[in-house]
């Protein structure tokens, strides 16, 4: 099954792609979201850059919570565990951050991911994604796997003159310049916004306080 | 007494293969539940990747909590110790990873596992079976220890004509895609789902908090 | 007075064996229970298989705590420290689980342990003893020392024809498969189990809290 | 996009300019405030040199905050996590340091950098600006990257003769010798700030503490 | 200064003795008390084994707590800082362990240590002293540095044949088997003890809790 | 500006002299006070020995905290960052321990410290002032940098003769034994005790307590 495409649409599992010294290769990133403290575990035998654009992916989402129905607190209520299958290959390289941004919102939403997509791109604290190396193996491995859309950098768009025809027929191939732009097509539907002002949540918060504290003052009279 | 299968069925114990330079052998493997807060042990000179694969098992087992008749809030009131032993002998690889699944659900619903029954495959987060390697070793082992039945991945069921016949005759060889299907051979009986829906619990624990509130206002009257 | 056995019989001082390049040793270990948390301190330039047998020993201890009168919450009011001494010696392997075990045993219920016994034996997180090596180099150096009791692992039963006569005839050999034999032998008195059964006990604090909170409740009329 | 000046004035996104064996390159920094409880999360690859100038960074930072309109309570319910893109490119040394306080303070702020001015140079825990290496790169890839204004250590004018006058032509250079120069010409608007005695907030606290105190004591009569 | 006897008697400010690859010397070691949570900080470019030797004089220090005037709880409130100065030189061994007790003892009870008087041997956690090497170096070294008295080992006894007359006759020699010989000899005065009785408190503290709560109770009425 | 004494005098900025491979050096040290916990970060390429010296300092300060007008229980609610500029430089060894405590009372105080005047010694647990090396080539950088007063260990005093009489000529040196004797000549202005009696505030604390519980009692009738 690994190498090849996944059977359904499941949420919180994307297909990133990898590239090794041996070729290209699809990579299976899943997440689980969990009753918890707000924390993130990561597990897979992964490197300190890709366990960073897990980190960098985790923060992204944070700051875009309310835009993706999600009210911060409740972010505090759940742990996530990212996870990236075959635990004995060890894995690296800031290339699936748009997969790992993918496939965490795809757990806090509970929205599945579409199972015919792959993607690669790092992504930046921002959103916006840059540029990758090895984009021939890796559109050879989606091909190989039974992908039918893959997500490139639009960075990297100036690389596909180098891509064999047969593979850029039977891909649809989409450079992306920001992650906003793979969440639309990646999860089966979009997220509905919740409002979210900062501002006016912390001074409710304060106002509740204060009025707790004058109901208390009155207990003594 | 090591190298062969356990004398009566218990809980928390199960028997995993090992591969090693040497040949296959049985790995038992023990858990434990305690009085505690939530928090994982492991021991036995186990590798990073061991390690991770049973981080792997246990977030699994916990987004699957209901399931097995635990309310997840429960699971924060025991730590879980998973032991391997000959503490001298280094361990390392994911093949472990259904066998830790089947151990830390025994020790949760304190239901004992089939000591005649061994198994070998890595566990994804969402309990999908892959595939391992040395087979034949490990079915060697099993069949030398006095195992009756081998639950191996899918995946490896493809490698099956290359082991000799008088182990294929030896065993029960049953192949399995999902971990579900290990739990249901492995536990001597099924544990019973309780009902669980996060959100409600959510909304049911806010409504309380507030009712709490409106009786600490009424002690100011 | 190292290498000799202890002069009398002391709470939470055990004679363990310890087989090096030069022979074997008599391994004088001691554990103290202070006022604390819970936590568990080790040290004597132990390797990280000898600490790993110490939380094993500790966790199967914990698993037993009403057995051996101790009711589980009060775990969480000490600390224990397990020190072998002659600090700058480095000391490794799971062999003396089950001396760590008897430690442990001994200072929560402030019971002495036999100062004429040596022991030896790797233990599991259920109690069982695995075999351990070195066995004749061990038994020589508990004969030097002045032991008239060694207890070692059923499995190395086997290995008793290769000892020389002189130092069977020397000392009381006697094989154990599970760490309760050893605790029997090797305390001077039996500890008396305590009730404790820990659904009920949940049930209880959840009754105990719900009254509470109606009691709360009744403030308000 | 990298290696040029960014397209659009943004909050906490500041251009830096690093210099390695083959070149200066600008060195796009990006933070990002969160809800959180005060932490600092920095990726990238960073070294632990750069990582040191981002704690001297933030430590200033929150030395300053009543003069950049922020009370220092609030900044206990904010994470900031600063990241340094690309991040399988190794990236070290304290010359960062005024990016990073330019990029902390825009994202407590909310005020946006400008995208046409780069930086460089070590910053002290005063916000002095201490000199820095490879000018003559630094300001090459400035110039080459659509930047039109560099800000550069007061101690490092004296290398300004050696700058081809091409390179000076293109550019506007600042020499700086504190921060708060820096940030009157990198953010896009100044700052106003709060009213904040810690000495008399501590007294106030305290004063309410001991009202509440009274008060919990009439209940009693 | 260093290498020579203390000038006068001072609390927490302890004699030792080192054993190096250029002879024996004077080894100063302070302790401090500080208002805090309980922890122990050691500095001094100390070895792990050094390190355990103070964790295990610590120990045994708070299992005699009350015999020395300071009740359990107590020592929850401070923190104790070691610190051997000379902080370039590394130093290592258990030998100083009964110096840590000393040294420990002196800042709880806050009774000087007297300057005349040098000491070296191991501690176990039962406070037995253990033996050491390098005896005729360190008893030359303290000699040389104006020490009047010599507290070592009883194990080390046998050694002393070996030692020049010279350096016995300048030398009150003492040899101990527990560290409470050392205490008596080494504090300026004894410390009282206190009555306390861990079961006794232990109950004391639920039966004021359980009062408490009938009070509680009683408001509702 | 480095290599250079301070323009003018400040709170928390002290010039230490160091010694390297190629001769000595100002050192400029800078200490912050932060809202906080009590908690001590250390930046600068330190190495471990510095930062131990770092910890010595600051037991020491909070030893004496009342008699600089601090009293302990507000040490909690501050953090304190000491700073070691020109971060790409490593720096190591105990000879900044005066420096560091100068730095530390400067800060808790808001004294500032005289720029004319550079300090070199290891300090110790109470206090005292431990000899360094290099003192040729640190008063060397000291004349160079404009510095006019320096303090150096009195053990040091000894090395003067080796000194060339310019140096000595343009340099006031001044040896202390003690660092309160450092603060008193670098502090602009000396701080004023505050009463603070450890025991009476246990004392006072206790029966605080005592009488809310009374209080408490009360409502019940
Ligand atoms: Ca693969
Ligand atoms: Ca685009
Ligand atoms: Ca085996
Ligand atoms: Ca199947
Ligand atoms: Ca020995
Ligand atoms: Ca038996
Ligand atoms: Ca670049
Ligand atoms: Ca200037
Ligand atoms: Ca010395
Ligand atoms: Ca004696
Ligand atoms: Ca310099
Ligand atoms: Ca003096």
């Amino acid at each position: 099954k690994f190498g090849l495409a996944e059977r359904e649409d499941q949420v919180g599992v994307v297909t990133g792609l990898a590239w090794t010294s041996v070729g290209g290769d699809l990579l299976s990133i899943e997440a689980l979201r969990l009753p918890g403290k707000g924390r993130m575990k990561t597990t897979g035998k992964l490197g300190d850059v890709m366990k960073e654009s897990i980190d960098a992916a985790a923060s992204y989402v944070r700051s875009i919570a309310p835009r993706i129905g999600v009210k911060p607190p409740r972010l505090d209520s759940w742990d996530i565990h990212v996870h990236v299958p075959e635990g004995a290959t060890p894995k690296d390289g800031p290339s699936a951050g748009i997969a790992m941004v993918t496939s965490i919102v795809s757990v806090l939403t509970q929205i599945p991911v579409r199972k015919d997509i792959a993607m690669t791109g790092e992504v930046t604290l921002r959103g916006n994604v840059l540029p990758i190396g090895g984009l021939k193996e890796k559109l050879l491995a989606a091909l190989r796997g039974g992908i039918t859309t893959v997500m490139i950098p639009e960075d990297n768009a100036k690389d596909l003159p180098e891509i064999p025809d047969n593979v850029k027929e039977g891909l649809t191939i989409i450079p992306v310049s920001h992650v906003t732009e793979v969440l639309q097509r990646a999860l089966t539907r979009q997220p509905e916004a919740v409002d979210w002002d900062e501002e006016a949540e912390a001074a409710a918060a304060a106002a509740k306080a204060a009025e707790r504290g004058s109901e208390g003052a009155a207990i003594a009279h």
